[in-house]
């Protein structure tokens, strides 16, 4: 069981490099055994194209080392932070894919300007609120969780499965690593095009509450008819 | 006939991918049989790298499934629509193409700036208007083609070989599927140069009718001089 | 000797392709044996992954073809006013690079914003005039290589090796079609600077002439040091 | 010793190419052996793809040739006065990358917007001023050198580990070659993204001391907590 989970998270890590998300050793992807409560996460500050399954560090929902002999990413606080505040999540994905990181770095939302984007994301892609001093000095990378946490209340988060932390990057999520790393691939797609829409109109507007509930619904929830019958979800 | 259809169909989704214009399971390219009346589309959802002939979904134009296990893309409706009112055109591909969707998103449509535009287009390339919230709840797909059509009233669709979708993203048609796919890859590389042309100067102006026609006409119609004789069409 | 013409000819042609410059059939390189008074040209409209030096077109500097089967490049007849203008040159280039197309298309010069710039043109790269109605419905090609010459009057064409066609793309030259091509390139990242530049500050400001004289003038002329020795010229 | 600095210095040569840093022969990177007081570095104008660790160029801090039977980079002279002002320092990449570029076109500093940039750089990525006409026509490469290292008075080059020559381009530098190509590489993306966050919002501000503070100490000095125990320092 822990063993297929490692090879998951090894491969939505990979996923992040084949997709140009990560530079260097940039990025971190996550998986949960909810059962066991165990975290499995990429090491900190290895190159990706050394990384075998055995690499993984596997951790406990407190943080502390279960197995593997290397420090765990330096963001694995955060990550236990969402798993630990959205029990339907299975996965986290963390990159400084370049567009969304930009959004993050303007500290703007993402308006929804379109149906690629309606397709995924139920509404903007959020930002976070910035950090005090204090939240920044002290426990940093947990309350980057937190504030993650807080700008999410009110919604859910398999309706908007990523977020842009202000100031940092993006951090995505679904059901399981490899959904985690799928959503971060489409939100930088998507900061890309909306970059380039206000590039084209620096007024432009979102689009209808109908047009984003049209698509976001026909490839979620009940009455989903895009794909096949076992992909619908 | 048909297993060359679907071959042919396979290939045109796969030029898209090798273009750059999909992203995991996005876009779709069809071709139509004429005397037979039979559409064949890719199927919804199934990665590209997975894709074999068989995969491909065979309708009638009335959106039946003829044969295929698998669900059609859903954007058939839309390619049934320009099949049934577009007698000249044997192929449409629709893609999520990341400048030409930033046009459709910021819903303008794209003014002939230059020569390789011309080359292509027969004047700016179209937007659609934005379809009512009743459009958009009941047979949106279809609507979709309908928004199309209207759009394109008054002028011929070898002359315009795609449209911006308002707030979704580009359609692109041709003579058989490779063509409507080839243009689809003009439509992306033409939207790129128009976002770079109005990034050095926001008041750029379209070039002028004469030129227009010129590069138009040397490449289609009857006194076409532009590639080896048995590709003048 | 005409073999390696039609060698060299095909391999600057393939240049444009690994660079990323042309899409599909577009572009076309060529060169000149002066002595023979013969042009060697890429063939019209036929994918570059099928090309072989038989392909080559060979003409006269009237443009009749003397050897190969096919049409050659409908961009012909404006390499051969470059070629009868210009005897220091060896080699054309045309392409629609994609920077330099939107330069072109915004019928703007671009001003040497920096040193990139000023190891290869001394000066802004110029923007030719438009033509007018009448030259573009009658000879429109040979009228673009006549405006081209006009464009560069008063300097040389080693110090500028290419221009902008307004509303078209680059042609750039050089001592053979190798140099052409290597020239094409470098206007293409030249003019990608130049475009982020602008778009850092709108108001940017070329570099000194002090400046641009001291890298033009290491990298050409007799007191060049850039390179090894066989290099310099 | 030697061959094996020699072998590091091509590989960092080669990383940036890997990158996409460099075009053609564009480019450099160097190693210092401190103890000897030698210099490896490429040699001037020879094609990457032919390179091997015989054709780098070593010679003594006064510039002159030790060993290798090819002309030094032309950009030695910078190098030099790098390794005499900054003896912490082992490596010195130099790029004409193009988004750095950009910024050292436009003459401007890159702002602190996010945690990416932070992590490496501490503190905006300063541009130098301008040279004098005097100091271009004279000596030009030490001098670019002079200005570098004037520009840096103050700060620890270890803090700063690369800067934007104006009108120019970026220069980089670490405890080695490798460090120096891969600083390189980081500046490159820190510039794109500063592109990108200006252009969502052009009046976007720098991120706050302390997160500033935070991001570059958790991976530098005597507390950084990232990667693993080996790699800290």
């Amino acid at each position: 069981m822990l063993q297929q989970l490692r090879e998951q998270v090894l491969e939505a890590n990979l996923e992040l490099v084949r997709r140009g998300l990560v530079l260097y050793t940039f990025g971190n992807a996550s998986g949960i055994a909810r059962e066991e409560g165990l975290v499995v996460i990429k090491p900190s500050g290895v190159p990706y194209d050394e990384l075998t399954p055995e690499h993984m560090v596997v951790t406990a929902l407190d943080g502390a080392v279960v197995a593997g002999k290397l420090n765990p990413s330096s963001a694995l606080p955060t990550h236990l932070i969402l798993y630990k505040s959205f029990p339907e999540i299975g996965g986290v994905a963390h990159t400084h894919s370049e567009y969304a990181t930009a959004w993050a770095q303007a500290r703007m939302s993402i308006p929804c300007f379109g149906t690629t984007h309606a397709d995924y994301f139920h509404g903007p892609v959020p930002v976070t609120s910035e950090l005090s001093n204090r939240e920044i000095t002290e426990d940093y990378e947990k309350n980057t969780g937190h504030i993650i946490v807080r700008s999410l209340q009110g919604t859910s988060p398999a309706a908007l499965p990523g977020i842009l932390v202000a100031n940092h990057g993006p951090f995505a999520w679904g059901k399981d690593a490899a959904a985690a790393a799928h959503n971060a691939v489409i939100l930088e797609a998507i900061a890309r095009m909306a970059y380039f829409t206000i590039g084209i109109d620096p007024s432009a507007q979102p689009i209808s509450n109908a047009l984003q509930d049209k698509h976001y619904l026909r490839k979620h929830g009940k009455d989903a008819y895009y794909g096949q019958a076992k992909d619908k979800s």
